[in-house]
């Protein structure tokens, strides 16, 4: 018999992560880190070395659980760690840009949750950061896991192949529907800690995801229409139970300082047309990420909800055997696949996490990823889109790009 | 045995059809006409009576197929002839105010193809030579026929009832796909006959469904989008081949003046938002024409490419059982279904046509329609909502629906 | 203006239809001969002559409702009738053979509903019947409506032209769920009028649809299961009503004697295996009439409840491409589909009467029809495969397919 | 900062984890034991002690890769090692009685991958084994994973608690297209390791289902049919690539002694009437292990496809609005879906495993599992049905379950 430990470090040089965020991300990263290293041959090996939070013992049993080899309530520690060289940014949207661009000045690569930042301001100095640190070999990423649905690499990937040729429209939409008035007052309804609500959490995700699958740039936000339908909602205490003055009363409320629906309309690079559409309000639509691209030769469509499956319509297939094509994106032909399970043994949501957490140790050791991963250049952009479309909302009139930056 | 034929006066008066159009129109409305009384009991016997189209020999022809008493290449024959008490209005966009205003002016009740007019100088004409012909009894009609699909029906009384709630979204398209380089510049692509392009052949329908499931009005149009991506097409000659100068030589080309795609975002009395696109070019939508609304208790989803379905979402249901319902809408409980078939044995895209002829009939002979019939004052408001978006997509601001009348 | 009535006979010989049947089969082949001539350029014209059913004021209604020229309460009048040259068979199983064999000895085509009968027995009478009539030069068809829903014709297509393969497996199933304990003991619950219940009603279906698709023929039946759920059921009279032996009592029951469902499995020539079911009680199933073949090559797969679409799979497409590719069957370059609407403009069940209408009348006219029609000796090979499900249920063991004569 | 690991013994006993097999099943164990105590709040901690596997480089890699503290290549080491107290037996089939029994005679839990054994004796050994351990306070469990798919889940509990009512109607298939002409002769296709084909592997795992949702048993199999379709594939060498007698030559071919599919119809108790199928051979159906269950008062059908998905049907609802409810079954009120993600982000194949592992940590804690965990005795009971069904498909005649003992 013998022991697996001892020869884990007899690979190739480690990448130690330090992760802040305890929460729904904190969760996602932390399996997408210890699970990447089953699932993929990986250059480098991968240690879960301190995870940080606000509350010592919440964080200490956090990581106990989630396999972190140390935790710790000060962030900061993690700077001074030497076994941390990635810092994985996973706290709410007001600490991206305090934690990034600290750490790529402690020297340490940033993986960076979505939105990039709170406001283009924020995003911008960040992406500035991230552009000095780079000459000292720092790489930064931020975590829009839905390119790496198979099947949205896929549509990525068709796209480029030349399969769907000229694109005519682009229709995405990021449809929820948790936000109703028994929500109470998360942070995520909180402007300040938040930046924006639906949009910047959902309109974020398929604004990148339009540009990672059709390659186009946003050329104007031509129309934007934002609204909060539930301008109050009840306190929270650290707990998570809604605030009440007393029992038999109404809980305590608070104003919603977000948008909890954000809708544009936008003109591409090429000509195309596109329109977007985040909401938390549109019952029955659970998580439904969804992007449809129509081109002169064939078209694209996902949706979340069905996340394994692509539609695909190939218009140059003969006009009796045209349809939409229902690909299960599960065989070895397409991304990821052939690192996980056999054809339609599904794929779930942290395999987007675990599959970006793989392509970030491959680019750190040198490899290409599988699909092109975003830095904070590239979130930037997506970033200068959603100002736009915020600008287009409150001005009621089209914004073009040039003029957002 | 007993001939049939004679007894067929023996019942009340009948409505007398003219009809103007030969074409796509021509035969769904054949159809409707001879079918209705079939499936219906009706208070009115339904005649045939005449055909009228701008060839003589074609339209004799048309008429012999289709079940018409009789033909004429001039349709003010059709005003002249008593057994025409309503003028069907079939023929381009172009023909639709002249020929409405003169039939009512004769004394004949219209029933006009959508969308009502090109322009809304030529809508609100026809608006108020129906309001004064209403005086003398004349009543009008617009075949905006999906609102009888019995999906479609089944999702306004769904809203009607109660059972969506505080509307919060309304998201409508009509995706078709036969707009190509290569399709000719039928008169569609002309806007001295069509008025628009996309536009008001499809968003005309989508406006129409919306305010007709949700009963809510157009407050704001907040941006529009218009592109014509194909902007030269090839001549065709009367025939409908593509004219050519010489054989090896490419076809003659002009110019597209109509929309290939209008997309806009509006803002609705109630406060819900809501989202339309209208297009030729979305590859593989043959003829998706969707809509969803999303409410407080509920929601509903309907695609005409699977039209015998309504997904409705009720958010009232307890929690482990909630999802989308799909209702095949073809149980006698479902409106129009029980004067079809048995359940699940599908209905078609003329029987919108059929069982809005029978609700014409029904109001005619002094009883309710099934569900509202849109008049010329109903169209117009459409009309209105078609002409903001316009001004939308070409002013590059919102238009308040208010500054159009 | 001309008069359209007066050409009609212009064209070229007529077939002039005596129907028997007025009920839901009766309806949906009045509406089949009406449009076939609309919707189909046609080498005879064709004539509603006479309608017979039982009742002769109910008969007569009918008749003037839905087109016939005549009525009479005795069928045995269609047979005097100069004008009738083809019977068209659409009363209750137990009429099948006797009216079927009359009509031929009388000089008629017929065209019979199917089941072709009741009994193995009656169906080779009717067999021979047509066998001598054939030598007169009258063709017999039987309404296998389902071979003409465009989706089954294409499956046929692809099938023979190749694109399937060897074929491995046939799944067909025919679920209706209207059977449950409150439905009365009509016709089809009476073995002496129905022959049998959901197996000659819809296995019949299903077998024919395998034979068609496929161009398979039956080999063994492997294994049947026949169950009688619902044992009691109530009494109804004439009018429809359930009989009640007075005011609060329970109404008056009598016994079901056919089958609930019928379930069995198969060889088929060429070494594929196939599983058929037939059933009333599969709640939530209205009309699924599905059937799925896998083959080497590549598999189809049909559901009515969407009859517009087949799924088809093609295994020789790049394994990155390859899925289901839902076709929506009314592309002009599929089967039937130029005759109707633009492309997703739906059709419905009432189509596929229609289609064999305008196949029956081009065979008669002697052009070819667009797929294969169902002969009568077409129809005694789906009855013998009839006959061995219901052996093989009754014995418990396989039935070759060469004992049943 | 404080160290993670240090705590970890503070909580309860340990379960040891002594793995056989380190293929496929291999990792998705891995991945399970892992990542329970992750998702679940558990009563003992888990230890993934030693991964046993014929080769010792490959198996010292497999356990470094997937987490295993030791490895080995002697499965009887598993039996030596005081830390290992459960052993989970991820091998091939032949291997399955000679370990688990050796296993439990060593005083260890057993966790066995399904089909419980090659034949019915072996799985009657098993089950005596159990029987016996059982007394000493060992368990027994049975990787039937597809039970924790929480859409399954579901449907269990809708039946338990009378949502469906009587049941007329089980339709279950596994469909599967992997075992073409040119896949190899792996152990699945030899008999002697294997036990059978497509019926063992696939069958069992509906059988279990069908079982587990409807609470039936099977009472009579009535026919069964057996094919291998492919009577002849390659030798493999142990690295996996088929053998070649020399270049330029077609591999070396061996006999398939397996069954390429196997179909069966059964009568379960209460009355129902059941199908299934199994086959390697249904091109375009990857995964697809589906169950239909149809009830006086309600249905549920379930796709693996969709795994995420419970289609439900309320027969109980007012008629207007009944239909398929597609349930997405990732609600915290559905079983286990609060133990991961939000709404609709989506589970994969692997959380069947995850969710079964903490289910028997949970019972080896003295806690109830979410839903009923299979063990030997109850496999039994599910290889009954398989023998049943082989001797049905040999002998041609139905088979009594009281005669398979």
């Amino acid at each position: 018999m013998s022991s697996a430990r001892g020869s884990s470090h007899a690979r190739s040089a480690a990448v130690g992560i330090g992760l802040v965020g305890t929460k729904f991300m904190g969760r996602a990263h932390s399996i997408a880190w210890a699970n990447a290293p089953k699932f993929f041959d990986l250059p480098m090996t991968v240690e879960l070395a301190c995870a940080a939070g606000r509350d010592a013992a919440a964080t200490h049993e956090f990581g106990r659980r989630w396999g972190w080899r140390a935790s710790t309530s000060r962030w900061r520690d993690l700077l001074k760690d030497p076994s941390v060289t990635l810092i994985d940014v996973a706290s709410p949207n007001d600490t991206h840009a305090l934690l990034s661009i600290a750490a790529l000045e402690s020297g340490r690569h940033v993986a960076c949750e979505k939105p990039l930042a709170r406001t283009l301001k924020e995003a911008r100095a960040m992406r500035d950061a991230a552009r000095l640190a780079a000459r000292r070999g720092l790489r930064t990423f931020v975590w829009f896991n839905y390119r790496r649905a198979p099947a949205v690499a896929l549509a990525h990937r068709l796209v480029r192949d030349g399969r769907i040729g000229r694109i005519f429209h682009i229709r995405a939409a990021y449809l929820q529907d948790w936000g109703g008035a028994s929500t109470p007052l998360l942070w995520r309804f909180q402007s300040g800690k938040a930046g924006s609500g639906a949009h910047g959490d959902l309109n974020a995700h398929i604004i990148d995801m339009a540009r990672f699958i059709s390659g186009l740039e946003f050329r104007t936000v031509v129309g934007g229409v934002e609204e909060t339908f539930i301008r109050e909602r009840a306190f929270v205490d650290v707990e998570g139970s809604t605030q009440r003055a007393s029992k038999s009363k109404r809980p305590r409320m608070g104003r919603s300082t977000v948008d909890d629906c954000l809708l544009f309309l936008a003109r591409m690079s090429g000509g195309a047309v596109a329109s977007f559409e985040a909401t938390r309000l549109a019952t029955g639509n659970k998580n439904r990420n969804c992007i449809e691209i129509n081109g002169e030769r064939g078209s694209v469509k996902f949706d979340f909800e069905r996340m394994n499956e692509l539609d695909y319509w190939d218009a140059t297939r003969p006009a009796a055997v045209q349809g939409w094509t229902r690909i299960m994106c599960t065989d070895p032909a397409h991304p990821y696949a052939a690192n996980y399970w056999p054809a339609a043994h599904l794929l779930g949501y942290e395999h987007g996490f675990i599959s970006q957490a793989a392509d970030i140790v491959r680019t750190l050791g040198g490899l290409e990823p599988e699909v092109p991963l975003p830095d904070f250049s590239d979130a930037y952009e997506t970033q200068r889109v959603l100002e736009a479309a915020q600008r287009s909302a409150r001005f009621g009139r089209s914004i073009p790009l040039s003029t957002v930056t």
